[in-house]
């Protein structure tokens, strides 16, 4: 399978922040300025997916990584192109194999993905238990090194909050770094970037500066990466999918801290750290 | 109409918390807590209509308020029942007039609604476009009251993390604190409380530790209430849809702090502060 196929696309990507004015506590009114929150219609064929609240950066790699993620399509040879007009807030996507064959194909399929978690939760729990990932070897060093080299990005956040980054990172470089006001469209656009460039994701770090829960996980696994890191907490049923699937698990990471929740037997512990005084919690 | 019907209620809420270990920077085990995460799906006369990812400490507010908030039932007294049994991750909902006619009545519209955002969402902007709330008056220093009060809670954020904490207030005071590990599931929590309890929202103040998008203001327009205070940032299309309806914003409330994107002629500015030596941006 050739990896360089690529369907035409348009490159829609616009200005992800706007200013506006807000009143202080000291009754001055300052210019800030805030994330950007568009809707974005997704159609294939002319069938209606899906509205997606977006930052808009990159609606043709969120479109590409919605019908990955979604296992609503599975060869990208399939997708003749995606056009992408804000003036009708729509992502155009047009197959190969035209209409009637995509809606014969995946009619019921599409409405059961867009009726909620609720009738596709069976079915993600399903194909996760077929999942079972390699684990990866990483480096406390490179760890530390990795967070260094994520601090130069995050870019919309530091202007005007509101919106969670996520990484796609090898050893301690970093790929590309997607933000979104939706955290899953920030996966969901890497996954579309994963798809259209062949990247595998055997040997990558995914970094979210969102929560570990059971959604991210799923998805984090879905792309095939070992290892997750992120700035945030953990919840039990991300701990618990990650532990199914084999997804090393850094949690609370900043600076020199972490939390490993799984996998911390891939670690190689190859920092010396200044010694902590103070440690409440350590099991003996 | 009576406010003192009340469906009959199980009372499933379960600890939201557990104990697991994790390894820290120094390679030393710590016994951690970290938030539960629990599938929870919602049946109506064992129609399925959607699975939620809860922290499950009010199983039966949430679905009260799901329904609430989809505009799947308007009345509570159509409600007879909410069984809610962990073991089956189930949430029943019996209706008084039977499934035939639960299913003949809001089929199609179970399906819409359940169908992701992209299909929902122009009605309920159609919804918003016949709301207009009435500005609510608030003095500075019951806000600092109130976010001083405000600290008492978020429990499970303090123990665990990994969750978001909304409050509905009143003055100064909080009628009640919610924390979910999805911040929507806080927000159908509350509306189900309002719902269950007939409390209006009209004089009411909405607190969130999350983000000012698009679906936390359609929300709380739903519910009637008319100012939004939160620990986080906004959205450009959380602004827009504020401005609509006339929901006063306040954003990054935190201490002394805030910045008001809405409404601040709503607001009396009653507190002296500590001159402010360094205003970078205040428009003259």
């Amino acid at each position: 399978m050739s990896s360089h196929y690529r369907p035409e696309m348009t490159h829609a990507g616009v200005n992800p922040t706007q200013a506006v004015h807000a009143v202080d506590e000291y009754q001055n009114t300052r210019e800030m300025h805030i994330a950007d929150e568009r809707p974005l219609t997704i159609y294939v064929d002319r069938y209606e997916i899906v509205t997606l609240m977006t930052l808009g950066t990159q609606p043709e790699l969120l479109t590409l990584g919605y019908l990955k993620n979604q296992g609503l399509m599975t060869d990208i040879r399939d997708i003749k192109s995606i056009q992408v007009d804000w003036d009708v807030s729509a992502s155009v996507v047009t197959t190969v194999t035209g209409e009637s064959q995509w809606e014969d194909k995946l009619g019921s399929r599409t409405v059961t993905t867009g009726c909620g978690q609720g009738t596709i939760f069976g079915d993600i729990m399903e194909q996760l238990a077929d999942i079972r990932l390699t684990p990866l070897k990483l480096k406390q060093s490179d760890i530390y090194t990795l967070l260094k080299n994520l601090n130069a990005y995050n870019d919309v956040y530091k202007t005007a909050g509101a919106v969670h980054g996520c990484a796609l990172c090898h050893g301690t470089g970093i790929i590309t770094f997607m933000e979104d006001v939706g955290r899953h469209n920030a996966v969901d656009a890497i996954a579309g970037l994963m798809w259209l460039e062949g990247i595998n994701g055997n040997d990558k770090l995914f970094y979210t500066t969102g929560r570990l829960t059971s959604e991210m996980v799923i998805k984090v696994a879905q792309m095939g990466i070992p290892a997750l890191l992120s700035r945030s907490g953990i919840t039990q049923m991300g701990l618990k999918l990650a532990q199914d699937v084999g997804v090393t698990m850094f949690s609370r990471a900043q600076g020199k801290h972490f939390l490993i929740y799984n996998g911390s037997e891939n670690i190689e512990f190859d920092t010396e750290l200044p010694p902590k005084f103070s440690v409440a919690n350590v099991i003996s």
